[in-house]
């Protein structure tokens, strides 16, 4: 079973007190660099795969595109999706046993931020292929590995550099659950190496097109010093693939 | 132009120790994933970037290679490899420059450890991708972007977890020169993210075929207490990439 913390209270109280929550989009700050690996939606069916909120379905349905269908396990958030964009087919559905109907062709699945809530997904990204046209593609971010691996996530002060900062990176070999305080005590993800997103992928037939690995711009930090940290290691994963034509 | 720190005798008098300079391939612990990666070598032409000691050669003469030519920037290297493999080519060229003739044709590129030595290897995947029949492969190996990018790198006590180590991950997007005491003092190499190396690979026309993050496994451990670390984060980044047919 997916990881839903979306419907408990106290965390979902923080969650819409973020940017991302306040602002959509515009207020997540890996959405220009997904955008761009997004491309062009006009005419497109697509589904999102944790759609959230409903901001990117609703995104696409201004930039034009065919049909737009969200799925999610959290009730709160379908609640939001299904007001904010009404042209769109919003289920609840639990990533890690969510089936396509044989029917169902889209030209884009998109999947932000979701992904590390499952303990495995290799079964769903069979199911995103077989759903595709060829040529489509799939276009999701998740959390970084390298920020997902620690034992106990959380900048250091080094101990051997005073002034430096590091992220204390270990247990990379160990793909199971990680619990931090994001929000809320007891948040809940799943750490899978690079080699395991990748392998996942190309095993199941796609080809990679762009991976891109974010963090904050050199301009961000100039305008909030405070960020320059998120500079030192990667935060999110961003990965394109396309199914062959 | 490229490191050669083998041609420092304080640091190859210590490299000739290794393992792997005195075992050869069998000394190196991520040779069999490697050998996997490169598959049957039966009838093909062969390139060994950074060719070293000449082991890479040597083996895939045994395994019937039609030719073998390895190039290397160290002559202390270059002098073993012509030695151990008198049917092989091999010549001193530093990679950042190193050009093919227009009437070079490989069915396999080939380098082990080599290409952190570089500042940038946009230029040198460009020959590669050139120098590949149709359906060719470019197989390398490289330190991990995890285990490059530390500002000072070396396992720490977790200062909040003072019975696990942790590796000190910073500067991630700082793609640049680092310095280590490797062996012997002022060891350098280039940090790279993982999606720059993606990204020259793809941008040159590459089809990504497989990524592995090497670390020792399970059974080593077993073997080898003392190195449970090294399966907290990854050391090397292995990839295989094609020349689309």
């Amino acid at each position: 079973m997916s990881i839903n913390i979306y419907d408990r209270d106290d965390f979902f109280e923080e969650y819409n007190k973020l940017e991302r929550s306040q602002k959509g989009l515009d207020g997540a700050l890996e959405w220009p660099l997904l955008r761009d690996m997004v491309g062009d939606v006009k005419d497109a069916r697509i589904l999102d795969l944790g759609c959230g909120m409903g901001w990117f379905c609703e995104w696409a349905v201004k930039e034009g595109s065919k049909s737009v269908r969200g799925v999610d396990i959290s009730n709160n958030m379908l609640e939001r999706a299904r007001a904010r964009v009404p042209q769109g087919t919003f289920d609840r559905a639990d990533l890690e046993t969510f089936t396509l109907k044989d029917d169902d062709q889209y030209d884009l699945v998109y999947s932000s931020v979701a992904l590390h809530y499952l303990p495995d997904i290799t079964r769903l990204v069979g199911q995103v292929y077989a759903g595709l046209v060829p040529g489509g593609r799939f276009v999701f971010s998740v959390e970084h590995p390298v920020f997902t691996s620690p034992r106990h996530a959380g900048w250091r002060w080094d101990p051997d550099h005073p002034s430096e900062k590091i992220w204390p990176v270990n247990a990379y070999s160990d793909e199971s659950k990680r619990v931090t305080n994001w929000l809320a005590e007891g948040f809940e993800k799943y750490h899978r190496t690079m080699e395991t997103y990748l392998t996942t992928l190309l095993s199941a037939g796609f080809r990679l097109v762009a991976l891109k690995e974010w963090m904050v711009t050199e301009e961000t930090v100039a305008l909030n010093p405070g960020w320059r940290y998120e500079r030192d290691r990667p935060l999110f994963l961003l990965i394109s693939v396309e199914k062959p034509a």
